[in-house]
Protein backbone atom coordinates (compact mmCIF):
# COMPACT_ATOMS: atom_id res chain seq x y z
CA UNK A 1 0.00 0.00 0.00
CA UNK A 2 0.98 3.68 -0.88
CA UNK A 3 0.32 5.52 2.15
CA UNK A 4 1.12 9.13 2.98
CA UNK A 5 1.40 10.10 6.63
CA UNK A 6 -0.21 13.42 7.77
CA UNK A 7 1.63 14.31 10.79
CA UNK A 8 5.12 13.30 12.01
CA UNK A 9 4.69 13.42 15.92
CA UNK A 10 5.74 10.56 18.05
CA UNK A 11 2.76 8.12 17.38
CA UNK A 12 3.20 9.12 13.54
CA UNK A 13 7.78 8.53 13.79
CA UNK A 14 6.40 4.76 15.36
CA UNK A 15 3.79 3.92 13.19
CA UNK A 16 5.18 4.88 9.62
CA UNK A 17 8.17 2.79 10.72
CA UNK A 18 6.26 0.03 11.46
CA UNK A 19 3.98 0.05 8.13
CA UNK A 20 7.02 0.52 5.96
CA UNK A 21 9.06 -2.28 7.67
CA UNK A 22 5.75 -4.39 7.38
CA UNK A 23 6.50 -4.14 3.38
CA UNK A 24 4.08 -0.85 2.58
CA UNK A 25 5.80 2.45 0.97
CA UNK A 26 5.56 5.45 3.10
CA UNK A 27 5.32 8.02 0.17
CA UNK A 28 4.98 11.20 1.43
CA UNK A 29 5.31 12.74 5.11
CA UNK A 30 3.07 15.91 5.92
CA UNK A 31 4.02 18.23 8.88
CA UNK A 32 3.57 21.61 9.96
CA UNK A 33 6.92 21.34 10.77
CA UNK A 34 9.13 21.25 7.74
CA UNK A 35 12.01 19.75 10.49
CA UNK A 36 9.85 17.00 12.01
CA UNK A 37 8.31 16.06 8.39
CA UNK A 38 12.10 15.56 6.96
CA UNK A 39 13.49 13.67 10.20
CA UNK A 40 11.30 10.92 9.83
CA UNK A 41 10.84 11.04 5.91
CA UNK A 42 14.84 10.37 5.81
CA UNK A 43 14.73 7.25 8.22
CA UNK A 44 11.98 5.99 5.58
CA UNK A 45 13.55 7.62 2.63
CA UNK A 46 10.43 9.15 1.33
CA UNK A 47 9.36 13.18 0.23
CA UNK A 48 8.35 15.93 3.00
CA UNK A 49 6.28 18.74 2.66
CA UNK A 50 5.20 21.00 5.29
CA UNK A 51 2.72 22.41 2.51
CA UNK A 52 -0.53 20.92 3.04
CA UNK A 53 -1.66 21.28 -0.62
CA UNK A 54 1.50 19.74 -2.18
CA UNK A 55 0.05 16.66 -0.60
CA UNK A 56 0.35 13.61 -2.98
CA UNK A 57 -3.05 12.75 -4.08
CA UNK A 58 -2.79 9.14 -5.25
CA UNK A 59 -1.82 7.64 -2.42
CA UNK A 60 -4.06 4.22 -1.84
CA UNK A 61 -4.17 5.81 2.12
CA UNK A 62 -3.84 9.25 4.06
CA UNK A 63 -3.38 8.50 7.78
CA UNK A 64 -4.33 11.47 9.86
CA UNK A 65 -1.90 11.91 13.06
CA UNK A 66 -1.87 15.18 14.37
CA UNK A 67 -3.14 16.93 17.53
CA UNK A 68 -6.96 16.75 17.92
CA UNK A 69 -8.15 19.45 17.33
CA UNK A 70 -6.39 20.01 14.02
CA UNK A 71 -8.27 16.60 12.16
CA UNK A 72 -10.66 18.27 10.78
CA UNK A 73 -8.77 20.79 9.23
CA UNK A 74 -6.12 18.63 7.82
CA UNK A 75 -9.64 16.77 6.06
CA UNK A 76 -10.68 19.70 4.86
CA UNK A 77 -7.74 20.61 3.62
CA UNK A 78 -7.03 17.68 1.12
CA UNK A 79 -9.98 16.79 -0.26
CA UNK A 80 -11.32 13.63 1.24
CA UNK A 81 -13.81 12.74 -1.47
CA UNK A 82 -12.13 10.59 -3.20
CA UNK A 83 -9.16 9.09 -0.57
CA UNK A 84 -9.25 6.78 1.95
CA UNK A 85 -8.47 8.12 5.42
CA UNK A 86 -8.01 7.14 8.56
CA UNK A 87 -7.18 9.13 11.90
CA UNK A 88 -5.11 7.57 14.79
CA UNK A 89 -6.88 9.39 17.89
CA UNK A 90 -8.40 7.85 20.81
CA UNK A 91 -10.88 10.42 21.70
CA UNK A 92 -12.51 11.91 18.14
CA UNK A 93 -15.27 9.90 16.24
CA UNK A 94 -15.00 8.72 13.09
CA UNK A 95 -17.88 10.92 11.78
CA UNK A 96 -14.63 13.58 11.66
CA UNK A 97 -13.96 12.37 8.53
CA UNK A 98 -17.02 11.93 6.69
CA UNK A 99 -17.35 12.82 3.50
CA UNK A 100 -14.22 10.97 2.51
CA UNK A 101 -14.90 7.90 -0.11
CA UNK A 102 -13.85 5.82 3.13
CA UNK A 103 -12.97 6.33 5.97
CA UNK A 104 -12.16 4.76 9.41
CA UNK A 105 -9.96 4.98 12.82
CA UNK A 106 -6.36 2.74 13.21
CA UNK A 107 -6.29 4.04 16.71
CA UNK A 108 -3.07 2.19 18.65
CA UNK A 109 -3.76 2.35 22.27
CA UNK A 110 -0.01 3.33 23.60
CA UNK A 111 1.77 6.11 24.92
CA UNK A 112 4.60 6.66 22.15
CA UNK A 113 7.84 9.09 22.63
CA UNK A 114 10.53 9.06 19.72
CA UNK A 115 13.51 7.64 22.38
CA UNK A 116 11.49 4.54 23.57
CA UNK A 117 12.31 1.42 21.75
CA UNK A 118 8.60 -0.04 21.39
CA UNK A 119 7.70 -3.47 19.84
CA UNK A 120 4.64 -2.72 17.72
CA UNK A 121 3.49 -6.04 18.01
CA UNK A 122 2.46 -6.21 21.15
CA UNK A 123 0.43 -2.83 20.48
CA UNK A 124 -3.36 -3.24 20.74
CA UNK A 125 -4.61 -1.59 17.30
CA UNK A 126 -8.11 -0.30 17.50
CA UNK A 127 -10.25 -0.36 13.81
CA UNK A 128 -13.53 1.29 12.61
CA UNK A 129 -14.55 2.45 9.39
CA UNK A 130 -17.40 3.22 7.64
CA UNK A 131 -17.79 0.27 5.38
CA UNK A 132 -17.39 -3.38 5.74
CA UNK A 133 -14.70 -3.89 2.70
CA UNK A 134 -12.77 -0.94 4.01
CA UNK A 135 -12.57 -2.50 7.62
CA UNK A 136 -11.42 -5.23 5.88
CA UNK A 137 -8.79 -3.45 4.30
CA UNK A 138 -7.74 -1.95 7.44
CA UNK A 139 -7.83 -4.65 9.71
CA UNK A 140 -5.01 -6.69 7.17
CA UNK A 141 -3.07 -3.73 7.43
CA UNK A 142 -3.20 -3.65 11.36
CA UNK A 143 -2.51 -7.67 11.45
CA UNK A 144 0.96 -6.90 9.10
CA UNK A 145 2.07 -5.16 12.54
CA UNK A 146 0.37 -6.01 15.33
CA UNK A 147 -1.17 -9.48 17.23
CA UNK A 148 -3.59 -7.64 19.10
CA UNK A 149 -6.31 -6.13 16.83
CA UNK A 150 -9.60 -4.59 17.95
CA UNK A 151 -12.82 -4.01 16.04
CA UNK A 152 -13.75 -0.65 18.39
CA UNK A 153 -16.84 1.59 17.81
CA UNK A 154 -16.45 5.20 18.77
CA UNK A 155 -18.50 5.09 21.16
CA UNK A 156 -16.49 2.55 23.19
CA UNK A 157 -13.12 4.15 21.82
CA UNK A 158 -14.08 7.20 23.96
CA UNK A 159 -14.67 5.14 27.24
CA UNK A 160 -11.39 2.88 26.08
CA UNK A 161 -9.16 6.70 25.95
CA UNK A 162 -10.86 7.70 29.15
CA UNK A 163 -9.55 4.26 30.82
CA UNK A 164 -5.91 5.08 28.91
CA UNK A 165 -5.97 8.17 30.66
CA UNK A 166 -6.55 6.71 34.46
CA UNK A 167 -4.20 3.49 33.86
CA UNK A 168 -1.20 5.96 32.11
CA UNK A 169 -1.69 9.71 32.57
CA UNK A 170 -2.77 9.28 36.28
CA UNK A 171 -0.48 6.47 37.15
CA UNK A 172 2.16 8.47 35.61
CA UNK A 173 0.99 11.52 37.72
CA UNK A 174 0.91 9.83 41.32
CA UNK A 175 4.67 8.41 40.18
CA UNK A 176 5.41 12.39 39.39
CA UNK A 177 4.46 13.67 42.68
CA UNK A 178 5.87 9.95 44.76
CA UNK A 179 9.15 11.28 43.47
CA UNK A 180 8.36 14.85 44.96
CA UNK A 181 7.21 13.26 48.28
CA UNK A 182 10.70 11.64 48.23
CA UNK A 183 12.89 14.25 47.19
CA UNK A 184 11.89 16.54 49.58
CA UNK A 185 12.93 13.99 52.23
CA UNK A 186 16.10 13.12 51.11
CA UNK A 187 15.05 9.78 50.10
CA UNK A 188 15.79 8.54 46.52
CA UNK A 189 12.85 7.84 44.22
CA UNK A 190 14.79 4.50 43.31
CA UNK A 191 14.30 2.87 46.68
CA UNK A 192 10.91 2.60 45.33
CA UNK A 193 11.03 1.00 42.22
CA UNK A 194 11.25 -2.90 42.65
CA UNK A 195 7.85 -2.20 44.43
CA UNK A 196 6.58 0.06 41.33
CA UNK A 197 7.12 -3.03 39.23
CA UNK A 198 5.77 -5.43 41.22
CA UNK A 199 2.80 -3.77 41.80
CA UNK A 200 2.25 -4.12 37.82
CA UNK A 201 3.28 -7.29 38.01
CA UNK A 202 0.73 -8.88 40.23
CA UNK A 203 -2.01 -5.94 38.73
CA UNK A 204 -1.53 -7.94 35.41
CA UNK A 205 -0.73 -11.23 36.24
CA UNK A 206 -3.43 -12.00 39.38
CA UNK A 207 -5.74 -8.93 38.90
CA UNK A 208 -5.51 -5.62 40.94
CA UNK A 209 -8.56 -6.55 43.03
CA UNK A 210 -7.14 -8.88 44.47
CA UNK A 211 -3.60 -7.55 44.62
CA UNK A 212 -4.93 -4.59 46.83
CA UNK A 213 -3.25 -4.16 49.86
CA UNK A 214 -2.68 -1.37 52.32
CA UNK A 215 -4.05 0.39 54.93
CA UNK A 216 -7.07 1.61 53.07
CA UNK A 217 -8.67 -1.40 52.19
CA UNK A 218 -8.02 -3.33 55.56
CA UNK A 219 -9.52 -0.08 56.73
CA UNK A 220 -6.70 1.01 59.29
CA UNK A 221 -8.00 4.01 60.38
CA UNK A 222 -4.45 4.80 62.82
CA UNK A 223 -2.16 4.84 60.02
CA UNK A 224 -4.06 6.22 56.99
CA UNK A 225 -4.66 9.20 59.54
CA UNK A 226 -1.13 8.98 60.29
CA UNK A 227 -0.57 9.43 56.80
CA UNK A 228 -2.59 12.49 55.92
CA UNK A 229 -0.97 14.28 59.06
CA UNK A 230 2.14 13.67 57.48
CA UNK A 231 0.44 15.66 54.09
CA UNK A 232 -0.87 18.58 56.16
CA UNK A 233 1.49 21.13 54.87
CA UNK A 234 0.62 19.63 50.87
CA UNK A 235 -3.33 20.30 50.75
CA UNK A 236 -3.95 19.38 47.48
CA UNK A 237 -1.70 16.06 48.30
CA UNK A 238 -3.63 15.39 51.42
CA UNK A 239 -6.89 15.27 49.53
CA UNK A 240 -5.88 13.06 46.84
CA UNK A 241 -4.25 10.77 49.26
CA UNK A 242 -7.73 11.14 51.84
CA UNK A 243 -9.96 10.46 48.32
CA UNK A 244 -8.23 7.72 47.03
CA UNK A 245 -7.86 6.16 50.41
CA UNK A 246 -12.04 6.47 50.69
CA UNK A 247 -12.30 4.98 47.14
CA UNK A 248 -10.25 2.16 47.89
CA UNK A 249 -12.52 1.59 51.12
CA UNK A 250 -15.40 2.10 49.24
CA UNK A 251 -15.05 -0.08 46.64
CA UNK A 252 -13.65 -2.91 48.34
CA UNK A 253 -15.65 -3.44 51.76
CA UNK A 254 -18.80 -1.88 50.66
CA UNK B 1 22.40 -16.57 63.14
CA UNK B 2 19.41 -18.29 64.72
CA UNK B 3 16.09 -16.63 64.13
CA UNK B 4 13.16 -16.99 65.47
CA UNK B 5 10.17 -15.45 63.32
CA UNK B 6 7.41 -14.13 65.15
CA UNK B 7 4.41 -13.87 62.32
CA UNK B 8 4.16 -16.03 59.35
CA UNK B 9 2.69 -13.78 56.81
CA UNK B 10 3.07 -13.06 53.62
CA UNK B 11 6.41 -10.67 54.39
CA UNK B 12 7.61 -14.16 57.03
CA UNK B 13 7.07 -16.26 54.07
CA UNK B 14 9.49 -14.95 51.84
CA UNK B 15 12.16 -13.40 54.23
CA UNK B 16 12.25 -16.02 55.99
CA UNK B 17 13.42 -18.61 53.07
CA UNK B 18 15.72 -15.75 51.84
CA UNK B 19 17.40 -15.96 55.27
CA UNK B 20 17.36 -20.06 55.52
CA UNK B 21 18.63 -20.08 52.08
CA UNK B 22 21.65 -17.69 52.92
CA UNK B 23 22.66 -19.81 55.27
CA UNK B 24 21.54 -18.54 58.78
CA UNK B 25 18.81 -21.16 60.54
CA UNK B 26 15.42 -20.09 61.49
CA UNK B 27 14.89 -22.61 64.50
CA UNK B 28 11.50 -21.18 65.00
CA UNK B 29 8.00 -19.85 63.87
CA UNK B 30 5.50 -18.28 65.78
CA UNK B 31 2.40 -17.10 64.25
CA UNK B 32 -1.51 -17.49 66.02
CA UNK B 33 -2.38 -19.84 63.39
CA UNK B 34 -1.01 -22.61 64.13
CA UNK B 35 -1.72 -23.94 60.35
CA UNK B 36 0.29 -20.93 59.07
CA UNK B 37 3.35 -21.24 61.48
CA UNK B 38 3.16 -25.04 60.86
CA UNK B 39 3.39 -24.90 56.84
CA UNK B 40 6.04 -22.13 56.86
CA UNK B 41 7.94 -24.07 59.42
CA UNK B 42 7.65 -27.46 57.50
CA UNK B 43 9.76 -25.64 54.20
CA UNK B 44 12.17 -24.38 56.40
CA UNK B 45 12.09 -27.83 58.55
CA UNK B 46 11.78 -25.79 61.52
CA UNK B 47 9.98 -25.82 64.49
CA UNK B 48 6.52 -24.13 65.03
CA UNK B 49 3.74 -22.96 67.83
CA UNK B 50 1.38 -20.48 68.64
CA UNK B 51 1.85 -20.29 72.11
CA UNK B 52 3.77 -17.43 72.74
CA UNK B 53 5.21 -19.12 76.13
CA UNK B 54 6.51 -21.85 74.57
CA UNK B 55 8.61 -19.34 72.32
CA UNK B 56 12.47 -20.17 72.66
CA UNK B 57 14.73 -18.20 74.29
CA UNK B 58 18.02 -18.27 72.84
CA UNK B 59 17.94 -17.55 69.49
CA UNK B 60 20.18 -14.77 68.59
CA UNK B 61 17.87 -12.65 66.44
CA UNK B 62 13.76 -12.59 66.82
CA UNK B 63 11.88 -11.09 63.90
CA UNK B 64 8.58 -9.59 64.34
CA UNK B 65 6.82 -9.88 60.76
CA UNK B 66 2.75 -9.19 62.49
CA UNK B 67 0.45 -7.16 61.77
CA UNK B 68 1.73 -3.18 63.06
CA UNK B 69 -1.38 -3.36 65.77
CA UNK B 70 -0.02 -6.51 67.10
CA UNK B 71 3.96 -5.65 67.41
CA UNK B 72 3.94 -4.14 70.93
CA UNK B 73 1.72 -6.88 72.00
CA UNK B 74 4.20 -9.46 70.51
CA UNK B 75 7.26 -8.21 72.16
CA UNK B 76 5.80 -7.38 76.10
CA UNK B 77 4.97 -11.26 75.69
CA UNK B 78 8.45 -12.87 74.98
CA UNK B 79 10.29 -10.90 77.48
CA UNK B 80 12.82 -8.59 75.26
CA UNK B 81 14.83 -7.46 78.14
CA UNK B 82 17.56 -10.33 77.14
CA UNK B 83 17.04 -10.31 73.14
CA UNK B 84 17.77 -8.93 69.52
CA UNK B 85 14.69 -7.98 68.08
CA UNK B 86 13.61 -6.50 64.96
CA UNK B 87 10.48 -5.52 63.87
CA UNK B 88 9.87 -5.17 59.92
CA UNK B 89 6.71 -2.73 59.61
CA UNK B 90 6.97 0.14 57.32
CA UNK B 91 5.34 2.84 59.37
CA UNK B 92 6.26 1.50 63.04
CA UNK B 93 8.86 3.58 64.68
CA UNK B 94 11.63 1.69 66.45
CA UNK B 95 10.54 2.71 69.66
CA UNK B 96 8.29 0.27 70.52
CA UNK B 97 10.66 -2.34 70.66
CA UNK B 98 12.36 -0.06 73.75
CA UNK B 99 13.87 -2.47 76.09
CA UNK B 100 15.18 -5.18 74.64
CA UNK B 101 18.92 -6.20 74.94
CA UNK B 102 19.56 -4.49 71.18
CA UNK B 103 16.64 -3.96 68.53
CA UNK B 104 15.91 -2.05 65.26
CA UNK B 105 14.03 -2.21 62.07
CA UNK B 106 14.47 -4.18 59.09
CA UNK B 107 12.09 -3.38 56.57
CA UNK B 108 11.82 -5.01 53.01
CA UNK B 109 10.09 -2.60 50.65
CA UNK B 110 7.79 -4.56 48.75
CA UNK B 111 4.53 -5.97 48.54
CA UNK B 112 4.85 -9.45 49.43
CA UNK B 113 2.24 -12.59 48.30
CA UNK B 114 2.94 -16.04 48.63
CA UNK B 115 1.96 -16.83 45.11
CA UNK B 116 4.20 -14.46 43.36
CA UNK B 117 7.84 -15.38 43.31
CA UNK B 118 10.23 -12.89 44.00
CA UNK B 119 14.13 -12.40 43.63
CA UNK B 120 14.69 -11.41 47.11
CA UNK B 121 18.35 -10.05 46.14
CA UNK B 122 16.47 -7.05 44.43
CA UNK B 123 14.11 -6.39 47.57
CA UNK B 124 15.63 -2.53 49.17
CA UNK B 125 15.76 -3.48 53.15
CA UNK B 126 15.66 -0.72 55.16
CA UNK B 127 17.80 -1.19 58.22
CA UNK B 128 17.70 1.05 61.59
CA UNK B 129 19.30 0.10 64.94
CA UNK B 130 19.21 1.44 68.63
CA UNK B 131 23.33 0.65 68.36
CA UNK B 132 26.01 0.93 65.89
CA UNK B 133 27.00 -2.56 66.91
CA UNK B 134 23.70 -3.80 66.41
CA UNK B 135 23.34 -1.56 63.21
CA UNK B 136 25.99 -3.42 61.81
CA UNK B 137 25.16 -6.75 62.53
CA UNK B 138 21.88 -6.07 60.59
CA UNK B 139 23.20 -4.29 58.02
CA UNK B 140 25.44 -7.44 57.37
CA UNK B 141 22.62 -9.54 57.46
CA UNK B 142 20.53 -8.06 54.77
CA UNK B 143 23.41 -8.17 52.58
CA UNK B 144 23.72 -11.92 52.59
CA UNK B 145 20.30 -11.23 50.89
CA UNK B 146 20.36 -8.16 49.10
CA UNK B 147 22.00 -6.08 46.91
CA UNK B 148 19.91 -2.94 47.71
CA UNK B 149 20.61 -1.73 51.47
CA UNK B 150 19.61 1.24 52.80
CA UNK B 151 19.59 3.11 56.38
CA UNK B 152 16.81 4.84 57.05
CA UNK B 153 15.65 6.50 60.22
CA UNK B 154 11.89 5.95 61.83
CA UNK B 155 11.39 9.41 60.67
CA UNK B 156 12.19 8.98 56.90
CA UNK B 157 10.46 5.44 57.08
CA UNK B 158 7.23 6.66 57.75
CA UNK B 159 7.61 9.25 54.83
CA UNK B 160 8.95 5.73 52.44
CA UNK B 161 6.43 4.18 53.65
CA UNK B 162 3.66 6.93 52.62
CA UNK B 163 5.34 6.82 48.95
CA UNK B 164 4.99 3.40 49.14
CA UNK B 165 1.01 3.72 49.70
CA UNK B 166 0.90 5.80 46.60
CA UNK B 167 2.99 4.18 44.08
CA UNK B 168 1.80 0.66 44.84
CA UNK B 169 -1.69 0.71 47.20
CA UNK B 170 -3.09 3.57 44.75
CA UNK B 171 -1.75 2.62 41.61
CA UNK B 172 -3.49 -0.25 42.08
CA UNK B 173 -6.46 0.92 43.10
CA UNK B 174 -6.48 3.01 39.67
CA UNK B 175 -6.09 -0.32 38.00
CA UNK B 176 -9.13 -1.55 39.79
CA UNK B 177 -11.28 1.06 39.05
CA UNK B 178 -10.36 0.94 35.17
CA UNK B 179 -10.60 -2.53 34.93
CA UNK B 180 -14.47 -1.87 36.43
CA UNK B 181 -15.26 0.69 34.23
CA UNK B 182 -13.94 -1.16 31.18
CA UNK B 183 -15.91 -3.92 32.21
CA UNK B 184 -19.23 -2.03 32.23
CA UNK B 185 -18.61 -1.04 28.38
CA UNK B 186 -17.67 -4.99 27.96
CA UNK B 187 -14.03 -3.99 26.80
CA UNK B 188 -11.29 -6.26 27.72
CA UNK B 189 -8.90 -4.91 30.61
CA UNK B 190 -6.17 -6.66 28.32
CA UNK B 191 -6.45 -4.26 25.80
CA UNK B 192 -4.87 -1.89 28.36
CA UNK B 193 -1.78 -4.30 29.19
CA UNK B 194 0.86 -3.16 26.89
CA UNK B 195 0.08 0.56 28.10
CA UNK B 196 -0.04 -0.10 31.53
CA UNK B 197 3.43 -1.81 31.07
CA UNK B 198 5.32 0.96 29.26
CA UNK B 199 3.85 3.31 31.15
CA UNK B 200 5.95 1.82 33.80
CA UNK B 201 9.27 1.41 31.48
CA UNK B 202 9.00 4.79 31.05
CA UNK B 203 8.81 6.90 34.42
CA UNK B 204 11.68 4.20 35.15
CA UNK B 205 13.86 4.56 32.77
CA UNK B 206 12.94 8.74 31.59
CA UNK B 207 11.44 10.14 35.18
CA UNK B 208 7.69 10.26 35.80
CA UNK B 209 7.88 13.90 35.10
CA UNK B 210 8.98 14.15 31.74
CA UNK B 211 6.82 11.20 30.90
CA UNK B 212 3.69 12.82 31.71
CA UNK B 213 1.20 13.14 28.57
CA UNK B 214 -2.56 13.37 27.89
CA UNK B 215 -5.30 16.06 28.30
CA UNK B 216 -4.59 17.27 31.69
CA UNK B 217 -0.75 17.79 31.02
CA UNK B 218 -1.36 19.59 27.42
CA UNK B 219 -4.63 21.71 29.57
CA UNK B 220 -6.68 19.99 26.81
CA UNK B 221 -9.60 21.55 28.64
CA UNK B 222 -12.43 19.99 25.65
CA UNK B 223 -11.12 16.25 25.84
CA UNK B 224 -10.92 16.65 30.28
CA UNK B 225 -14.76 18.34 29.76
CA UNK B 226 -15.69 15.03 27.96
CA UNK B 227 -13.81 12.65 30.18
CA UNK B 228 -15.64 13.95 32.79
CA UNK B 229 -19.08 13.79 31.67
CA UNK B 230 -18.26 10.04 30.77
CA UNK B 231 -18.24 9.87 33.99
CA UNK B 232 -21.64 11.81 34.87
CA UNK B 233 -23.22 9.07 36.64
CA UNK B 234 -20.43 7.81 38.59
CA UNK B 235 -19.61 10.83 40.86
CA UNK B 236 -16.86 8.94 42.96
CA UNK B 237 -14.82 8.32 39.74
CA UNK B 238 -15.52 11.90 38.36
CA UNK B 239 -14.32 13.61 41.17
CA UNK B 240 -11.05 11.28 41.25
CA UNK B 241 -10.85 12.23 37.54
CA UNK B 242 -11.22 16.14 38.11
CA UNK B 243 -8.91 16.17 40.97
CA UNK B 244 -6.15 14.27 39.46
CA UNK B 245 -6.17 16.54 36.46
CA UNK B 246 -6.08 19.90 38.12
CA UNK B 247 -3.47 17.90 39.96
CA UNK B 248 -1.72 16.89 36.16
CA UNK B 249 -2.06 20.85 35.18
CA UNK B 250 -0.90 22.45 38.47
CA UNK B 251 2.22 20.13 38.81
CA UNK B 252 3.61 20.77 35.14
CA UNK B 253 2.29 24.22 34.41
CA UNK B 254 2.04 26.54 37.49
Amino acid sequence: MNIVFLGAGNLAFHLAQALHKSGNRVVQIYSRTLKSAKYLANLLSCDATNDIQQVTQNADLYIIAVVDDAISYIADKINIENKNIVHTAGSISIDVLQGAKNYGVFYPLQTFSKNSHLNFSEIPICVEADNDNFRDILLKLANQISNSIWQITSYERQHLHLAAVFVCNFVNHIYSITENMMNEKNLDFKILKPLIQETVNKALTISPKLAQTGPAVRNDKKTMKNHSNLLISQPDLQKIYDMISQSINKFHNN
